[in-house]
């Protein structure tokens, strides 16, 4: 019989109804020796919480975290809020004993990511941050081509993260503009998710020097009742070492007029390169020095063929799957960690080490220097 | 309260998965008056089809479909099974006074599809044909915009579907090989959407010619028994005149070496033109003719904004959906069509003029000749 | 030393000025036994010709073809003159003993082009079709990559040729819209080209059925003195069958609204396929079965290298060619025959051959039948 | 009467080749005051020279270029050689009162540049740095359309240039290997040219942080008489701040597999954005916020049209040009400006610019800190 775990999540916005729907579906594509049960929905505003509850079929609602995270008959907490509440849902979670998975950034610095990792590890339960990049079918056949050799020794690993949704100077000011609340911008947003598939890819991060830009300092408060300042980065570059010698850049900017959700990577080798772009998730472009060399050229692989990481699941060659379908990868890889006890990847592990290069960046981008990322 | 609607699905395959999925999820991304419930689902194959229920969640499995179309507590029945079945199912549900939604192409041909539209009509039932890709968000947006006239009077209708799963001669008969279990092979499944899609987007068709290839004409039979006939085209091509002038053209192969899904239409207008594929389909390629002149070009356009069509209820810019969302669409609407006691479309009526034009490109391609296709 | 030959152009307008470009460049970049003297430009307006010879160094002008063709002192006869004066031209030239290059078509029918062949073959001298296309390096690298079995045997191969600047109904009669004068429109303008790159890569084709349009049938004269009729087709597309048992799919058209010089090829192999595309002429797209499985993509070559046919004169490798040096490969190609006495192709035979499957196109589109081609 | 310039030319490689063709066509497609006279080629190997002058038809040789500038008949010294050189024979050819077109980049270092641009200016002769991209139509097409205001405030200039042709370790030295020779490796070569686009097209730079890699580090020596250290860099990144406010980012490698002569430029505005790469360079894309909501996307314009730069010289729409035009239009404007008695840009104040740029890149790769970079 399957064994049933119940899902408690905290928060009910964007990252909310993403986990949702993976919480929906992942038993009906895959195998699941447990299925998620969809037990509680936790927010702040009672009236959208119920809305939401009811549009996803989460059984019952609470607005208290605290006595959520308490409950004996929960099994998972999901942390889908705002970033600045992170670390003290994963705690009390963690000292309750449940599994926690957390949305990215872990935390609003290393400091807290290492009092997260530390919590899970004390309480020994599953954790994992919500990198759900990672999970893309394209991305795994690229880990998988990079373990083979494929591409050989990585010389260049270049990622940006261009998005458009405030280049308006009209667009108000939300959450993800407050530095308290956000922790950074567009750097803990989106560099986070390239940081984490350059630590995924390629291996550890060990020299930065950036640069933060706000283009627009103060923008109208949504209410109309006068502007506010922005005091979370609008664009976030910097250049990297890795250990492993590969010199990499990362760009994350939300002015990027025209783009939507365009995360671009590059990777190039000595045997061969790789080139993943988010909006065209679908697709692998491979180049390899190993074609016949009057045949040599970046080939783009639809990447929906029964060979390819959990395409089995879902339809034939050439239907495409979706932005969504990243999350349900992600949740059934944590439910098969819980129900097999083991660890699970990316966890409050990465997310520290992510976290300690985020910081860096910001440092280096306030003192002027190259600096050099500390390993916990 | 929201009103529930039975639902009984005939077949167990491809398309009655992407049907599940389609029930499985409506309700949850559309606000919808009605909700689906997955009351029954019929096969063949008694194991095969315990599977399925189990895995998608259909409450009960029947293997006649005759009792379940005679259901008093079934409202709609969903024909996902193999050609030659479509009409005896779709006539007699329709004689119980169920609603209808089939699978493409409608019918074995215009004859049969005739029948199956006196049924529904008689019957005053709903009655839809599965064409899901009228519901891609971009394929909408292209109607739309010929609609307000973006492109002008339509010289050229160019469609391609490409696929390449039977390139290989040691792939062995299946039933889409076998003319009388599928009527044709990749000319009824492939260019029933294209012929579809030209329909939905510039109109009838008068007249064609064709060709119709097997390039394999004998393969080995799945139980290695030996080898079997194939005598379902492997590829059809035909050109077409539209009643509003236009000049269509539409290729369908199965031969298409690398070709997964590869569905490309062009239309070439007087003031603009607009090109997409299903491979990329999130995106719509428009050249107006009133942009300034020095900066005229083929736009790419990321079909994923708030404003476009059915986006509202996914997700944010640039967060692609996948192929299966066409169907959650189709169901959406059938199932508000139900609710609403309206018409929906494509119906019947379309399943059996694009089965008229699917008739006369055979004929043609036996005789040799341009015909005429006839309107009814 | 190097042997010089002397060339007289007849026509001084965009195919003259194309020619003459490859006059003044070929012996710059290749290693060449012969040199090109440009001797002398022909044409009916002196004033026009004059401006011309003196632009790209034309030494003498004349007025009279006949003169000309006639001169001892003349090697070569090249002719970028309209349609209708392709036959008398070349015939004279070859009695009078010259080589002759003459633009594409080869002739307003398969009867003129049977005579312009018999007279090349009776006075032994080279003759050879404007073809440029053939000499792509792309198209080169195609042709080698088919003769090595790198695609197989060939399922389909589908051609495109899309224009748009007689899109607006105001643009005013030229000479192309004059069947008497070109011949026709679309089709031996633009069908001829494909249909030379479907019998080089693919070999003869034995069996037609089209249609033809035109969709703009009166338009305004030049001298604004009224309007005039349209006699040479806007648009014709057509099905072929080959020799060797593929399916052939042509279009030519001048209203496909945003493309410029869209002339796109697909050959569909039991082994690969290859994909290019005239305005990114630099590219040649390249999928193989031989991949390995879960790497198998199209590839976009980049014909840029020293390991490229004709590539090795010009730059370094991502360093692009133009359309204009299409002209100079075809120029050497024909000198280092006349050197050599060699034959070359494509040639009058080739000529004839693509201009009888024109004629039974143009056929077919006006009895609605398929028709046979004949080989001669 | 047409005007002659005589044309002495220092170097024979790549570069001489390049400008070589520029000479001998620039007089047949533009209508020039003046006509080039390829009168002198100089080198020092006697036999190499004498080869490239003969293909070219370079008048004289000679292996002294102090003998060559001082000559009384030669009106511009076109400088082609290793950039250790560019420096005295500029300066020496200015001191004899020629024109100057000098490859890029200008000097070893900013104090080189500007002795140069010292001497030019004290003699009152032309001088041009011959960063040709800025001719490349669609870059033209590209600055006037921000000039007219299209993307509005420039928020982000990124750049890469990515080569790919020393990525194999037994790639023996060449002179681009050498600092000494070569001042600097992938960041003079190829940032120099990103550099200038991004003062072209957005203005001064001010900050910049970086870093330099040399990935092989010994590498055989040409001879095979053993190895060689390499001392110019395989690889550049730096971030830039400009004057105006926007944030940039250049890499420039040679280690890009599969990446030939792929430099893409990406330039995101208030108003709309433009991305451009050199391998497909008769194409610019533009994202304009002024389109109609629902219909925004980056076109794709093919700047083929007469109504763009420098095209009208060339071919109808989309018959594109290639690399080797950007000289052309290079060399045409350095005539015009001599004929005109006009400044021409680039110059050697743009050379300058352009190296303290550079230089300070350098540095702050050494001491690990974000660095002004001064104005002159």
């Amino acid at each position: 019989m399957t064994k049933k775990l119940n899902i408690a999540i905290i928060g009910s916005k964007f990252m909310g109804r993403s986990h949702s729907n993976a919480y929906l579906k992942v038993h009906h594509f895959f195998d699941m020796p447990v299925e998620p049960v969809m037990k509680v929905a936790c927010g702040r505003n009672e009236a959208e919480l119920r809305a939401f509850a009811d549009q996803f079929g989460w059984e019952e609602i609470a607005t208290d975290w605290r006595e959520v995270v308490a409950r004996p008959d929960i099994d998972v907490i999901d942390i889908c809020t705002s970033n600045a509440t992170h670390m003290p849902i994963a705690i009390e979670a963690a000292k309750h004993g449940k599994h926690v998975i957390c949305e990215k950034p872990l935390a609003m610095d290393a400091e807290e990511a290492r009092q997260m990792l530390s919590a899970a590890q004390a309480a020994d339960v599953r954790h994992m941050v919500a990198f759900n990049y990672r999970r893309v079918p394209a991305i795994q056949l690229a880990k998988q081509m990079i373990d083979e050799g494929k591409i050989g020794r990585v010389f260049h690993f270049n990622a940006v993260y261009y998005q458009d949704w405030i280049v308006d100077p009209e667009f108000p000011i939300v959450w993800r503009h407050d530095s308290k609340v956000a922790g950074s911008g567009a750097h803990g947003d989106m560099n986070a998710h390239t940081v984490d598939l350059a630590r995924f890819l390629v291996g550890e991060i060990t020299d930065v020097t950036g640069a933060q830009e706000i283009f627009i300092k103060e923008r109208p408060l949504a209410d109309g009742s006068g502007t506010g300042q922005v005091t979370a980065d609008d664009a976030t570059y910097f250049i990297a070492k890795f250990e492993q010698g590969a010199l990499g850049n990362f760009m994350a900017t939300r002015f990027a007029n025209g783009r939507k959700n365009f995360l671009r990577i590059e990777l190039f080798g000595s045997k061969g390169s790789l080139v993943w772009n988010l909006e065209r998730m679908n697709e692998l472009e491979y180049y390899s020095n190993a074609d016949e060399q009057k045949e040599q050229g970046f080939r783009n692989i639809l990447v929906t063929e029964n060979v390819h990481p959990f395409i089995n699941a879902w339809w034939p060659p050439g239907h495409i799957i979706g932005w969504e379908h990243t999350f349900i990868h992600e949740v059934r890889d944590l439910l098969l960690a819980i129900a097999n006890h083991e660890d699970v990847t990316p966890n409050f592990y990465d997310g520290l080490r992510n976290q300690l290069v985020l910081d860096k960046v910001v440092e280096s981008s306030q003192n002027g220097q190259w600096l050099s990322v500390p390993e916990k």
